[in-house]
């Protein structure tokens, strides 16, 4: 959950050499900021730098990270513009990632590396959209004015995170992760159609790589019974669910997660008190990969990493 | 969820004379924008037209509604901020609203009037914030940081929202429903303490008043066992949870929902399929308020609304 990120000095130092986007696209720095936390905590495991929205330049859709977010250069508004988005050769066009990950496995001294995409839906979403959104009412319209655009638009976009996973995977990525981080504005009936079915083809098709698969969704809840029925070993859970209460509906599944980040700005009694609780409520500790409930922000006091870290690492 | 809007053409054509503001501080249009949809569809209900942010002018805290949404003259970022918000006599400052209240009652025929505010969580957010917000973090990282101020603004909310509710009973309206557009951004601990305790002082306060209390949970799922304990007689059912587990989660409670607003872009046979599917899926008619399960959109379809509203009346 953005282990490598603002609230921590020595990347804000990278940050101001170079832009967000020149920092996705060097395998060297990649490798720097994901050292920079496990070496500041010894963390547990890396997770790969990089963007949700890295795969869509190649498919012809340039994106821009100013400061309020990630801006497309164009949107999918009507079916024809599902068109203009191009299938591309994932090994050569994001060559960087690959050889990133490659950078990172050098350094990590057999700490695990976790490689991720966005879940086709979310997207797609953002193909609609051009940005994050309050609602994304666009985007629901979208899928109910034009099923068949939407559908073609999916099935390109689940080929390529699909091939886009395998690849991080054969380049050294011991884990994979899908962030389904807007699925969650969707009714019970559209989120199986649109967000779990497509991402059950991409983890069918990574089965025979033998490595976990998380999926992460944001917001869970209304939608856990159908995410208990996906194929995946490990199931992020946000920070609004109890998470064992998520444990007991996902039988066979590991759960990742899950404190509120904004703890983090809390005492650190209440740090320690809470991250606790997390690891007390799941009985069986080879169930738990205990993150955060969302991405860390960026203003969140070191001190409070700090003491969420000892305690994970002290506890039991 | 939006009866009078901008969907309908004689709404635009009000609102092409005044402004949102103007609008809602003048009796007789609200009267006028009440009655549109009851006229046009013969709808069962109907809700009081106001916003969740009136009370805040009198509070202190000018309110622009430019197109992109609503936006605060200051924000609250600082403890010493919570002593601008100022109590006041609602009866008198608000007296628009009850007066369009009891206009609204003249031309309704016997049909039951619900009022309406904002839940003391979602205001406290909006002063944080000023304006909507992707993820509120900034009004999350205020109660992690100023716990004492927030519960302060809090209490002062509560008791605004409880006297503002009441005095809609008195004038006039049938029913009261507190929407909660943004509790769905916290987790359950956080859902207990700084949404659903302050909501329960507000619905204990009007239990003698003796009409019945919906809450309208924007993302109920994570928090329906908070919910349940709440006293009320209806629950807003948000579109992402099917309405059926809402109900059995809920024993002793109608539901109020669902239909996801996005779904009347589609055709007309979905949403009748759709409608149907709802009712179809609460046994016991008398525990559903068929509703949309969020805000209608302003390019909504009226075929679609009309095709809806049908199928309520003449099925089953």
């Amino acid at each position: 959950m953005r282990q490598a990120g603002r609230y921590l000095p020595e990347y804000r130092s990278v940050r101001k050499k170079v832009s967000f986007l020149e920092l996705c696209r060097s395998p060297e720095l990649i490798a720097e900021v994901v050292r920079q936390p496990i070496e500041r905590f010894d963390l547990d495991a890396a997770i790969l730098f990089s963007d949700i929205l890295t795969p869509f330049e190649p498919m012809g859709v340039k994106v821009d990270f100013p400061e309020g977010g990630p801006q497309l250069e164009f949107t999918i508004n009507e079916p024809k513009d599902v068109k203009r988005l191009s299938d591309f050769d994932i090994e050569k066009e994001l060559s960087f990632v690959f050889d990133g990950i490659r950078e990172i496995k050098k350094i990590l001294a057999g700490k695990p590396l976790i490689g991720f995409a966005g879940s086709p839906f979310t997207l797609a979403s953002y193909l609609i959209e051009g940005q994050a959104s309050k609602n994304f009412n666009n985007a629901k319209k979208f899928i109910y004015q034009h099923p068949k655009a939407a559908e073609e638009m999916l099935e390109l976009l689940t080929d390529v995170v699909a091939r886009y996973l395998e690849a991080q995977i054969d380049a050294g990525a011991d884990v994979v992760q899908v962030f389904d981080s807007w699925g969650g504005i969707l009714s019970n009936d559209d989120y199986l159609r649109w967000s779990a079915r497509p991402v059950e083809k991409i983890f069918s098709q990574l089965a025979n790589k033998k490595v976990p698969r998380i999926l992460f969704v944001n917001n869970l809840a209304p939608y856990i019974d159908i995410v208990r029925d996906i194929d995946c070993e490990v199931v992020g859970v946000d920070y609004r669910m109890e998470i064992s209460d998520a444990a007991k509906s996902l039988p066979g599944k590991s759960v990742q997660g899950n404190l509120d980040p904004s703890v983090l700005f809390g005492t650190t009694e209440n740090v320690v008190r809470q991250t606790k609780r997390i690891i007390d409520s799941i009985k069986n500790p080879n169930r738990l990969i205990f993150n955060l409930g969302h991405g860390i922000l960026p203003e969140t006091p070191i001190e409070a990493v700090q003491a969420l870290v000892d305690t994970v690492h002290n506890y039991r």
